[in-house]
């Protein structure tokens, strides 16, 4: 069942880790999910901000140098397996090692795993679909916990997302929405939501909780820079969704998706959702200064 | 500065776990960390439902013959290494390897990993120390977020207790209490809490969020049928602690605490406090019918 990935543990091409690590013992780290093309890593420069905000929250040290290299390593790996191709590159970042307790020791030494998987014609063909026709997506009961320490970053403590993701068996649903105990819109379980109304876009503060996407911030970034509409980031709930004229998902790897049904609510593949696709597309095809390859030459730059 | 504790994966002396272990990506399993002595579990008993409860919360299924074969490799480890010696086992079962996203398949094989320590005698000193001449405590900054589904258990999802104990650095407080948002207080970073006033016991209520310790069972069943004094599970705060004749905290591996300063806030190592730290010890000592060998010998029975 299982395709078997590539990965690199600490530079090293290794499959396991120690059973010591505190990513495991706690969920005590932050990951990212990117693209991979051509030997570069996509929109890295993002990924990378926002790591390292989580890192910081969590107070883990991470020499810049060892990210680097371990990168370095990394795509040296991918390239031997699949030269150019395309695929996604998980990579988490622990806390390292630990004697017993919640308390770090400060001592503690980082621990860098890669994940590769090479882009599959099943994956790509039903993304396709999805981008041109739409998804049906279902609102989860599992609500999301309010935690502003966590709020934005992107941990190892995803419980609440494998617990709401499990909703959807069963349903013809393709994504599930995620709320508060309160009711607030937030996100959908690996996607974040847009709504369009009237000319401006809306999409849920997530100043309690929520994971800030990278491609919720290029879609944020297109919005202003290069549209008449407006972008505005406020707190949402449902009867915001039923009331959307438009209403698209955005996620790095899968780009924007639009949802052509919540229920018993229908919505068209509308035509700012249509717009900003496009708009998508022509940044990522021009966003060569945020590789990973331009990062590094920056980074080396004496 | 790290010890080197024995370990044990799907029944197998092993020290590392798959990469693409859904504990390490997600948190997604439980786990319970238990007192060892003479070759046995301590109160496995009300560990395991803990344990059975959390897995269906997380629907993860675990066969029970899978579970008896790996605890029984793991003693049989821990035998050859310290004998009848005493020590800390922590038992993490995960949902197991798993592809990519945060849906689990359905058709994952639980990982089973036990991590053996040692008893120390600095640990051992110092813990009786603490029982005997109680603790000081302060209260975190970080809160506990709400989360009805995961409350109560203990899954691998801890980052609020990390960066709760993060917060004890450089402080004098042996522990750390937690509070909801809203200002309930609920536990501390590692243990379960109590408060005795005018011959009454009350402990938070854990529907919210929160452990359901396993020594705070004992000591609830203790109060219940052994004394005359009555306990109430009810919703607690700040007010309560400062208004408390006595308080004391528990934890199956250190038993309980009294709880001497908060802050400003001083109490005596009370009577109540006292008498079922002893009951406690009376209670493990006569409680072999909870201990692992006997629920194998029970599970094993034709």
């Amino acid at each position: 069942m299982i395709q078997s990935p590539l990965s690199i543990v600490n530079s090293r091409i290794q499959s396991n880790l120690s059973v010591l690590d505190r990513g495991l013992a706690y969920g005590d780290g932050v990951f990212e999910t990117m693209h991979v093309n051509r030997g570069d890593i996509t929109l890295w420069q993002y990924h990378y901000e926002r790591m390292a905000k989580g890192l910081a929250r969590l107070h883990i040290a991470l020499p810049l140098e060892k990210l680097c290299e371990h990168l370095q390593a990394t795509m040296t790996a991918i390239g031997d397996v699949v030269g150019d191709g395309a695929g996604t590159l998980k990579l988490m970042v622990t806390r390292g090692e630990g004697q017993r307790g919640y308390a770090p020791s400060g001592h503690e030494e980082p621990s860098l795993v890669s994940v590769f998987t090479p882009l599959s014609d099943i994956f790509a063909q039903a993304n396709k679909r999805y981008q041109e026709n739409g998804v049906e997506v279902h609102c989860c009961t599992e609500y999301l916990p309010i935690n502003e320490s966590l709020a934005g970053i992107k941990t190892l403590n995803q419980l609440p997302y494998v617990l709401a993701s499990y909703e959807r068996q069963g349903l013809s649903a393709q994504e599930g929405l995620l709320f508060t105990q309160d009711g607030l819109l937030i996100e959908a379980t690996a996607r974040n939501i847009f709504l369009v109304k009237n000319n401006e876009v809306f999409t849920p503060r997530l100043n309690q909780c929520g994971v800030e996407g990278i491609m919720r911030r290029v879609v944020m970034e297109i919005i202003t820079q290069e549209t008449t509409l407006t972008i505005k980031e406020i707190a949402l709930n449902k009867k915001s969704l039923v009331m959307a004229d438009e209403v698209f998902l955005s996620n790095s790897l899968s780009q924007l998706w639009p949802v052509t049904r919540c229920e018993n609510q229908l919505w068209p593949c509308g035509e700012i959702t249509q717009k900003i696709q496009q708009s998508v597309r022509g940044f990522l095809s021009h966003a060569s200064t945020l590789s990973f390859s331009y990062f590094l030459s920056m980074t080396q730059q004496p």
